[in-house]
């Protein structure tokens, strides 16, 4: 069933770009661990949110995909320029209207 | 710029999965109107909520779509079905660690 995350972060101020140049830094990893789509955003009204819309093939394979070395890293080095303000949801999708 | 709408829809008591069902519905018009995914979902841990991700090519697509008889027809389908109780985010796309 395939897992959906998603959610804002947020950054100390100013520091939003540096979160997005991290999460969005090609990582082929991700899709060998399940990662069907990965999404970062912004948004202007909120100028220290980073969004992310993440699909991956199962919640286990994204619980497991945060114990990649590449992930690890990625998140040590975001956490010093988050503000720690976070939210999210997490669901299972079952269907599409773009799909029969 | 890609566009996400990110958001959750509370539903009244027991009446998920009619909404979940309206929302799923093929409507071959959202690709036309620039739609890139959309995809329904469900947390059985909070029964009476639907959550939706959805891609579009533009914000203005996005805005456009809810004017396609199609939309319009289910969302007057869905809206007694509703609680009035949304969340929900909208921002640009940046970049995802799945593209060079």
């Amino acid at each position: 069933m395939t897992f959906a995350n998603v959610g804002t972060l947020g950054t100390q101020p100013g520091r939003r770009d540096e979160v997005v140049a991290i999460l969005t830094r090609r990582n082929t990893e991700l899709e060998t661990a399940g990662c069907l789509l990965y999404e970062v955003g912004v948004d202007d009204d909120e100028p220290d949110t980073v969004f992310v819309v993440e699909l991956w093939t199962s919640a286990e394979a994204h619980r497991a995909s945060l114990q990649l070395d590449s992930v690890r890293a990625s998140i040590a080095e975001a956490m010093p320029l988050l503000s720690g303000h976070m939210s999210g949801s997490r669901f299972t999708v079952t269907g599409s209207p773009l799909r029969a």
